[in-house]
């Protein structure tokens, strides 16, 4: 364990697809990193995945809301009071680790939210549990906080947060977008961008950083209507991975079974279990490395009283990506009190309600990385990410054999019809041809065209150039007019190779 | 002025566009806005055209840093130092002011960057400036960093910084790149996201806010070879429209004018301005409402040896969208010297330089105010957005004429094909559909597809619908089978409607 995930690190500081944010300063704090330009556009397609398969298809509205919150926003949340971690130092080094984590990889005993600090000190004693690093002894264990604090105005009095988690703007807006957005129960709001946390020791590369992205819906409905899914009967057969409390075996459920079973608390649960699990196989992750796994009542976050993690297995153990969680009315009824502004719903004979909220949030950066690992082929003579093409940071390499003899002039020529065309096109004309392709394949580009000479040349070859899959590495010769239409429908599936 | 200003915030507020962010909350603070269901596609898309027009064509690297970066970066980059505000607070009811606009506004004075506080207070005593709020008495002036501070670690001791411009992580990240991507001088570096600043007066909408995007490019050059733009050809004839440091009158002048005339310091500072201009132009703004003015020399930023500002004419008079910045060797340079690691670029003969920079640093947010404004059209029977297709928030609204009689499953069809063929599609089906049609106007939906009744029974318009074209209103009968295609061309501009 751990060979494979040293090798996708490797991969992705040597190709520009993500490494360590300012990375020159030798004191720079951990967990941050800078996506490069062959990461971020994996990043952005991944959300855009999600976007096409969870957001359009379901009809959700998509918001796109301020970083920084204020503090009342929070009070309300809870999160000023609930969400910390406990957290303990080292009498003599002075390091400070996550108590929960040093109880759990030492004693593998587990550590439930709320439970008091004067508890965790004791079974860190009792287990006579001392500092990872330099053997020291261990301090008292506090509660600390993982939000980013920042003060606005000009006398630094209006006390804010970064947003540790995105769905806050969501359940904000909520009110404005129920009443212009013309909306029937249930719906989604959807949100991606980045959340913050102050995360006291960030670990395992990009799966746990102190700035991350998500992608998160907030599905909104009337309580007394939650087996009401419209779209239901597409989902009824379709079989759910699942690790149920107290089970050892992942056992294939199917969406209507979970709910006949009373396994989820209605159909709306079992639905977007299954639209989220569909959607992760749709973008190549095996079938067999996904479950969704129920949370014991004492692992659920505070606000939560239905939650299931839809984990993936990796280099590294099982990976969370996203909890599918059943916040009830939580949110809306907290941020009411909290602004004193009535939120609701409204059903159609008129009355009045307050929604229940069943949300899915879910890691971009951790979704990005099992795509790397799962799509990560070694052959003999190549490396290459076998990635679904909607996910490959570049679409169609644009090569011209050599740069003299006009070769160059032509492939560019194409590049820009490409661009304008809409593709994510690069163009290259340095090294070898071999070592253009080997680049292209270690990033997971797809396609990839050559210009040679039998272009430029007069005979049946005239304007038709070298079109290579990278998987197959088989080449076919295609007319550079038909280039455009033939590349999407390819990108699409529409065609095969 | 300020009437159409006023219309394009209502529509922003009643069409999911964009709105306050926090807005339930009374004591939000200001210069903070959520974009809706129909603001985030066209922010998102702003930055695609943005992609595509200048990243993708001039084979820049995009890159996407994290926003919280350590505080030694900002001592190197003379931020801590220079990135402040001249203020003054109302003794009588306590409000904050910066003193450098209030001089603009009431005495039509411009003060430099780095002028003296007590020169900027002999000039408010001067003119008997007061509290523009309740007219008492103004204080002293001070220096005012806007610079959002940030703590990170168990200790908190970490002192970090929200970045207030997005440029920063490609200088840190600049000599990775330059040693893993196989570049050639010039080449730029990219990135676009959000940058922070503790506005003291955050003011006019969108405009000046708190929390805004950039899209940046950075093109590292060698200074010996300032003139050395490979494509500067195509360009070579396109005339910029500029007013210069001294006159009064726009001038139409080409980009081969403006080097040879030594009106620019370089043919890399010309080719630049005539792309990004060239990209506004293709997005819709129209030519005549467009200038780049020079800077005179106290207006620049602290960092730049030439600076141009794009400027679009809007209801609120020329707003800046982005400098255009000659930034020289600065950057670099203060990073080597703040990091102890060697910045450098090399020649072919294997001597080094040091890289020196040209800038264009985009306002996202700014560029979306112009494009709805320059957009917003009203007719007798309606509004709309007559808005390039490519940055319109949905491409195709998707409409059965009513939900009941299969007419719904058939529309809900055709619209899951475009989704998966990649479109922006909106399906709707309640209301009358000339509502329906009236509000995907107003949002600058360029195309709807109607299912009626025909497209149901058996004829000659069997699995057919109605498309239509927004500026238009024209309408058209087309086979279903015919709509991903059709509609891709259309969207590209490769058939007209």
């Amino acid at each position: 364990m751990g060979e494979k995930f040293e090798k996708i690190i490797k991969l992705a500081l040597q190709r520009g697809i993500l490494f360590p944010s300012s990375e020159i300063y030798a004191n720079a704090p951990s967990g941050l990193f800078d996506y490069g330009p062959n990461g971020a556009p994996i990043r952005r397609k991944i959300v855009d995945f999600w976007r096409k398969e969870l957001v359009q298809k379901e009809n959700m509205l998509e918001i796109d809301g301020a970083k920084i919150l204020p503090k009342d926003v929070f009070e309300a949340s809870g999160h000023l009071k609930n969400f910390v971690d406990p957290i303990v130092y080292c009498k003599k080094c002075g390091s400070h680790f996550r108590a929960d984590k040093l109880l759990e990889s030492k004693a593998e005993m587990h550590i439930s939210e709320g439970t008091p600090v004067e508890k965790i000190k004791e079974a860190l004693d009792e287990h006579k549990i001392v500092c990872p690093g330099c053997k020291g002894p261990l301090g008292e264990v506090s509660r600390f906080n993982m939000m980013l604090g920042v003060k606005l105005g000009p006398k630094m009095d209006s006390e804010c947060f970064l947003r540790p988690e995105a769905c806050q703007s969501i359940f904000l807006s909520y009110m404005r977008l129920f009443k212009t957005m013309r909306v029937k129960f249930p719906f989604g709001i959807a949100q991606a961008g980045e959340a913050f946390r102050n995360e006291i020791s960030p670990r395992n590369f990009i799966m746990r950083g102190r700035e991350f992205q998500q992608m998160e819906c907030e599905i909104f409905f009337d309580p007394k209507e939650i087996d009401n899914v419209e779209r239901f009967s597409e989902v009824e057969k379709y079989k759910i991975r699942v690790l149920r409390q107290g089970k050892d075996k992942i056992e294939e459920i199917t969406a209507g079974d979970l709910v006949k079973k009373k396994l989820v608390s209605g159909k709306i649960v079992a639905y977007y279990m299954a639209r989220a699990q569909q959607m992760y196989e749709k973008m190549g992750v095996p079938r067999n490395a996904m479950q969704y796994r129920q949370l014991d009542d004492d692992e659920r976050a505070f606000y939560a009283k239905e939650s299931w993690d839809f984990e993936v297995n990796t280099d590294l153990g099982w990976q969370e990506l996203f909890p599918i969680n059943y916040r009830t009315d939580y949110d809306l009824s907290g941020h009411a009190k909290g602004s004193g502004k009535e939120l609701y719903g409204q059903r159609e004979d008129g009355s009045k309600f307050i929604p229940h909220v069943l949300e899915l949030s879910i890691g971009v950066d951790r979704s990005l990385y099992v795509v790397l690992e799962h799509s990560y082929k070694e052959e003999k003579e190549r490396n290459y990410l076998d990635m679904n093409p909607r996910l490959a940071p570049v679409e169609i390499g644009v090569l011209p054999l050599m740069k003299k003899d006009g070769l160059a002039d032509k492939a560019r020529e194409i590049y820009e019809t490409l661009i304008d065309n809409g593709f994510d096109a690069y163009y290259d004309h340095a090294g070898s041809i071999g070592k253009r392709y080997a680049r292209l394949d270690e990033i997971g580009c797809p396609f990839m065209i050559t210009v040679d000479y039998e272009t430029l040349e007069k005979g049946d070859k005239k304007d038709t150039v070298t079109l290579r899959e990278r998987t197959s590495t088989k080449q076919k010769r295609v007319p550079i007019k038909d280039l455009p239409e033939l590349l999407w429908k390819l990108l699409k599936g529409i065609e095969k190779f």
